[in-house]
């Protein structure tokens, strides 16, 4: 008799972006002339840069002719992806070998797949809130969770302390949800704990790409002492609006090992097992990003959404509200005016400005009194959008 | 400290695609005169379809255009696919809800995290001769295995048997790598078999779209009693030449409960946590296989090479050697003539006839008197292949 695994049974129905489009949708349809701006969604909005595009039309071409066509292709990416990547990471100081290096569909398949070369039986440190991936995962797996806590007290940026006895140790910064950015002391820190305590670090680094202090780390390998404790994840979706194109990276160091064993020797055999590579179209655009023109390109969308937290940021330091993120962050994390409930503010915002955002509660209980909004729309709707919530707050 | 996944550790190291492409290496420098006919990996070669090109190149141009961009999808694929997959199934019979077929990135992808929803503690039944991937992701769980022996007897079509105590059931039809195929009362022994012990069948359906007889099913829905017993897991890659571009599909009926859980709801709630769907790009492209103009133009290459299976089957009738596939399949699978092992055969061969082909061996104990063939070559060169084989035979 069939078993299901009855880790799933554990698993809390998320009912946040659901919950948050449905309030949007009665809003507005009991509200039909109000224009609503949404400020919740962390998707981009701008669309693939030229250098991508002109990439993908070319690859597309090569499939139609028997010789250039592409069959099966490396399950770890092709070379072109790999080499463009090393060089990437190169340019700011981090040397890596090409096959240290995994071409995939996206950060979140990563994320959750990485898992997989480690036994159930670790113990996880994620912090509190967090992008619920991270607690999802582990909760099918069986693993057991502890949580950090992140506060307004340690701006949203929780350091190692003893009582924290994982195996697993999950970092996203720039994070999601928070905007918060760890510094390379606060990054080192995590690092000498990792090695210390022989424990792993997965490092969620999807936001680098809105770093442009050149003091805060945008890899965790720019930390000493990274290689033999973390793995880092990467993404293009916020880095070149690949949301909807799926191509990500992660890189597993071979020097990183554990129990005699090579974590790159796993997760190579892990994804040569179970994945097939990205499809070559979406490898040729990704390797575009990298190139001189198609950097430039990408970073004029990044400066666009820069320019949007900037206008965040200037509103709430106007508006005196303590917040995190809105630099080098697409996101800003503010605390709800009069210590509001971030359900009861999310009501109030959608109402009163007719702007929707994420309540924090979303992402664990920390947030509770904390809200999240996105960067990623358009300048128009979001110098407007601040000014409605100034009007409501002021 | 973290501990890996020690299951790795009893993974076998897989050498048979490197040690074939080894030994096809070392030949050629030595004889750089002779050419070879590569006959040996089950890879497309001929180009996508026009359809398929022009809408992948139109979805191209709306991810270049901010009014048509496209961020985020649904993890389980876009409406315009999932009900152009309905409409292809109901073209054969079946009927199926929209929101019981997933999108995905490859059927490798899929049949590796499909076991997800399943607790390790289930005992699998796969046949030998078997594609490694349904042995290798189930060691890494640390499942139990079972094999169902494949062999001339059977025409390397197991039957179910009460021996074959197992809650997860495998089948593969057309197979790889034998080319079997299941007639309709042969699968509705095993259909009885599982809905009988409560197992789940899970049917591997790659190579469907060889099938031109029509009394032969192309979808295990096709047999009565189906839908509370098996999941129907399905690839381009062959159907339309997507080996490297990436696109399959998974259908898991809401008729399927086991232990009064919905395996739909569980695989949403896998796929939505851990994947975040398709590149659109890429699902423009497969939706364009299912019009009209695109089932016609996917045809012709399926005819291509299955005339190419042809001339290959009435080689070996000619040669009076025992085989299965070669109709209905892209795959022949043949007894090595005078009962040589397939590895001798395998050298046998590539220096006598300078074909390269795949050891039997390499698919499991039942294969290492058997030897396969694919039909995914051109023509010309499948022709000649054929005339050499038979000139070291007869």
């Amino acid at each position: 008799m069939l078993k299901i695994n009855e880790n799933y049974k554990n698993l809390e129905e998320s009912y946040l972006f659901s919950t948050v489009g449905r309030k949007i949708a009665e809003y507005s349809q009991n509200n039909p002339d109000k224009k609503i701006i949404r400020m919740g969604i962390g998707d981009v909005t701008r669309p693939l840069c030229k250098a991508v595009i002109d990439n993908m039309h070319k690859a597309v071409d090569e499939m139609a002719d028997s010789a250039t066509f592409k069959g099966y292709g490396p399950e770890q990416g092709y070379d072109f992806v790999r080499n463009s990547l090393k060089a990437y990471y190169s340019s700011f100081g981090v040397e890596l070998e090409a096959d240290e290096i995994f071409v995939s569909d996206g950060a979140k398949s990563d994320i959750a797949n990485i898992l997989d070369i480690f036994s159930v039986d670790n113990t996880v440190l994620v912090p509190d809130p967090v992008y619920p991936v991270y607690v999802d995962t582990n909760i099918m797996a069986g693993r057991k969770i502890i949580f950090a806590d992140a506060n307004e007290q340690n701006g949203f940026l929780p350091l190692p302390d003893e009582k924290y006895d994982a195996d697993i140790i999950y970092i996203c910064s720039p994070n999601n949800p928070t905007g918060a950015v760890y510094n390379k002391d606060q990054l080192k820190q995590w690092v000498d704990f990792a090695n210390k305590k022989g424990a792993v670090i997965l490092f969620d680094a999807a936001y680098e790409a809105f770093i442009s202090d050149p003091e805060l780390p945008r890899s965790i390998y720019q930390i000493e002492g990274a290689k033999t404790c973390a793995i880092e994840i990467c993404s293009l979706s916020k880095t070149a609006g690949f949301t909807g194109t799926r191509c990500g990276y992660t890189v597993v160091p071979k020097s990183l090992v554990f129990d005699n064993t090579m974590l790159n020797k796993l997760w190579l055999r892990r994804q040569t097992t179970k994945f097939n590579g990205v499809a070559y179209i979406i490898q040729s655009g990704a390797a575009a990003i990298f190139t001189e023109e198609g950097r430039k390109q990408i970073q004029e969308s990044i400066d666009y959404y820069k320019r949007n937290a900037k206008v965040m940021a200037d509103a709430f330091d106007e508006m005196g509200i303590w917040y995190t993120g809105g630099k080098n962050s697409p996101y800003i994390w503010f605390k709800c005016p009069d210590d509001m409930d971030s359900w009861d503010f999310f009501d109030k915002l959608l109402e009163e400005a007719n702007v929707a955002g994420t309540p924090g509660a979303g992402f664990g209980k920390n947030g509770s009194k904390f809200f999240r909004l996105t960067a990623f729309g358009n300048y128009e709707n979001t110098v407007e959008a601040m000014e409605r919530i100034k009007n409501m707050v002021l």
